[in-house]
């Protein structure tokens, strides 16, 4: 195999950390619950999306967190989800830039999984099981913590479903001979277009629709008839 | 030790992996909450419970996951999910197979668990904690995925018991110099009969009396007054 | 290094399971929840936040479970458990001891999580996050086992604070070439002074601050003109 010798660069998994970090304190920060989230609880999501998703592919193939064998991780973890904080007030309406940047992090999270898995010798489909659960995980965990329902549930079929094509192609190109560099850039151009399509096919945001449906329908049922007079839906 | 050779066949892991995918995709697909789960969150409890009893097992005793060796643990969950979606309809009332396998699944696992555990050198005490956490471990990433309360901690008494009771059986036979495959069907078997009997004496479902018993508290809540009228409380 | 030989001790160790296994209890059974726990649900409150903060600290440093080495860790989580149902009742009133407990039994954890990290050649930065992770793990399990709102979160900027300060000086005495065990004492008294100071400031506890707040805005929201008459906020 010549994937024994694949390595993850350093400065490329730092940028997925940092990307995922800006990425979770901007949801965070524009989250508007019945319990506000301090500052910590903030930059704990942010470094919860930086991170959780290479624990928790670390963890599953047994292997020391690549996260804690140097300070950088943290470092940009955190460096990231301060900056993440500090432009959650200009970009507020900018949720094109939250859901973007999040297609982006899965796209990456899920294509060193995956690539990682196979490096180690992992057979293909958990190789993709890998990539897939690193690639939502950070997400999971997220919704876990600030008592959110489990986006991936409910409304992420093209979510998970992005995130495992790009594996599934991901591991494809690798059985065909290509090289693992190679094919984690395709996968993660495949995750993130088919996220994009799918957010731009559905106009919103599916985590602010669901949100958005729910306070809907407690509001129609207090005034069903004057809310949509002649709707039939 | 003899059972240093011990290892679970790769068709009865298979087996519990199986049937805990049918039940899983069957629980998700009976269940109707607020937000329903689409197909995709439908098969993600399935390969779950299929998946996460043995995930956690191995994660505990920090050996490479069983379920991530081989291509055959992730295609059997996924096809045992589908079966059980497909299974849902025509069994829809059937709660009696819902709670008939999962008792059988939290049976094996549990045994599979400590087994494992007691042929690593696990000592008596953590081996059955091991199993314990194996079994009812599934379920609890069910519920949290789910948003629903953690059965286990609520109406999960004879649950949890039954796993323990059957755990407990299993390293006493071991300890007796029992081999561990006789140890096994006996501890399967008991966890099973006591989960059995403990739903039948209950008559209903524990999961869905605590669901039902919510209800009436919130519709209670409308009308108290009425309900108490000379209660001082 | 001189921290290839430095382990906590073992009585040091169960020590602080035992203490944490009596606050879970404590905690649990002083739980007045819409669903109340059973005795088994406050049995593995307290067996989770006794063992659960060295479990996460071992799956982050991919070593085998300390607590599954040998039976005394879940001896001594169940007797304390099971001690701190017996003390649930005279001390109910007794908050303080709840805080007092969780303040000392997160610095313990804390310190252990960053010594152990530190003594296997975990760079200064994860060796931190592994100690606050140890430190703050087992409450946030317990939350989402019991369906709260995950308290670190919302009020607990003090209180990861404190577990994070206690592991920032034992890292730096550590740096300064102060013995792990001095710099281990240092810090947990920096966390439990700390974080008892804090709750002291605060005069209540801030887990129940949070649930009234939450029942006071529910009240709030029928009459916020007679509440706030003359406030603009």
């Amino acid at each position: 195999m010549e994937t024994a010798q694949f390595t993850i660069p350093l400065w490329l998994d730092l940028t997925a950390v940092a990307l995922g970090g800006i990425q979770g304190a901007l949801f965070a920060s524009g989250f508007r619950g019945e319990r506000r989230l301090d500052l910590l609880g903030v930059a704990i999501i942010g470094i919860l999306i930086g991170l959780g998703g290479g624990l928790i592919r670390d963890l599953l193939l047994d292997v020391p967190p690549a996260s804690l064998q140097n300070n950088w991780y943290l470092v940009t973890a955190v460096a990231a989800s301060l900056l993440g904080m500090l432009l959650a007030g200009p970009l507020r309406r900018l949720n094109a830039v939250i859901v973007g940047l999040d297609a982006l992090v899965i796209g990456m999270f899920g294509a060193f999984g995956t690539s990682k898995a196979l490096s180690l010798g992992v057979p293909p489909v958990p190789a993709v099981f890998v990539g897939v659960a690193a690639a939502v995980g950070g997400g999971i965990l997220r919704d876990v913590l600030m008592s959110l329902p489990v986006s991936i549930m409910h409304v992420g079929s093209l979510y998970a479903v992005a995130a495992g094509v790009g594996c599934i192609v991901l591991t494809a190109l690798h059985l065909l001979g290509v090289p693992l560099t190679i094919a984690g850039v395709v996968a993660v151009a495949v995750t993130t277009l088919i996220r994009w399509l799918a957010v731009i096919f559905d106009v919103s945001l599916p985590e602010q629709r669901m949100l958005y449906r729910r306070k809907v329908a407690t509001e129609t049922s207090v005034l069903p008839v004057i809310r949509r007079p002649e709707s039939s839906d």
